[in-house]
């Protein structure tokens, strides 16, 4: 490919990453390799970085530096309500929503006869456990709009009916759309137009 | 973003790569926690490699390992003909349609009035330079069909007129196409169907 051994490697290894391709990781190593200083050594230093000290949060499964993560732990999002899920990018994306003071619970995945996903494949079990151990009152399903995604959600709810208030992301979520597409505006639309199950 | 320092470190550098968003480097980042041991570690490692070993052929403007890349170095692609790209991706490009035995000569881009990019900006001098000292009877002139690679074009074909025989690449290059874009079938066909200038 470029006639050298440890180039190649790093481009092979660039084109795994979602969202590169071929083509798009040797423009990007050719890229890096201009910006040894600026980009290549940061970027190297970052990933040693966080390969050495990135794990899931034992309580929530959220990526974070420490066995409990920093949400997890702290004593300013206690507020009783759990917002519930998919994965760690949709944590993120109401993150950035700002809207959202309690804790989070990440499933790890959605149920899917398809591809044997069971509830003890992901966090369900774990979830059961935190309503009762944290006091929650409140747990918003804001899963995807999908049709696995909504499986998940009728699960929980006959799951937890009646130990807990039970809503989901309401009025904004389009048909058959992923949380982390959307902009922060309508997060917080269906966050506050949240609906009773 | 993540609500992690190291985390969100390394997902603003990963934005900085070239077809990479602020969302497919969170994308990117997540998959990269996943897979630690496959993927994250190894790319880690590559990436310090060729951060301490890349370096500018200092012949023909390649980027390899050694001060005198592999195919300079290589007697067997002595054939006295010079090959004109503008950047490396264009040279890897060649080099995959395997069509091509001669060297290489990479401009670093193209003469451009408006971003003040003049000859010496361009590895045009050290051109003239090879011409002579490898013993150079064929210069193909493999530019991108952009104004800019078509104005540089003309540009070498005259500093060079009278001393050797020029060339470019001809049939199947789409006007306004790169080289980089091109399948390998196509840049074998413009090669062979090359015509004087
Ligand atoms: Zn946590
Ligand atoms: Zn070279």
């Amino acid at each position: 490919m470029s006639s050298n051994s440890e180039i190649d490697a790093l481009i092979d290894l660039m084109a795994k990453l979602p969202g590169l391709g071929p083509r798009s990781a040797r423009r990007a190593v050719l890229h890096l390799i201009r910006k040894r200083a600026l980009l290549l050594t940061p970027l190297s230093d970052a990933m040693q970085q966080v390969a050495a000290t990135a794990r899931e949060c034992l309580n929530c499964g959220n990526v974070g530096t420490t066995d409990i993560c920093d949400i997890c732990n702290s004593e300013d999002r206690a507020t009783g309500e759990l917002c519930v899920v998919e994965d760690v990018a949709d944590l993120w994306a109401m993150e950035r929503a700002g809207v959202f003071k309690g804790r989070y619970h990440v499933l790890g995945g959605t149920l899917s006869a398809l591809d044997g996903v069971g509830p003890d494949d992901l966090r369900i079990p774990r979830l059961r456990d935190r309503v009762t151990a944290e006091n929650i009152t409140e747990v918003i399903l804001a899963l995807n709009a999908t049709v696995d995604g909504q499986t998940t959600a009728h699960y929980i709810a006959d799951q937890l009916e009646g130990q807990v208030r039970l809503t989901s992301l309401a009025q904004g979520v389009p048909i058959g759309g992923e949380l982390d597409y959307l902009d922060d505006g309508t997060i917080t639309a269906a966050l506050r137009a949240r609906k009773e199950l």
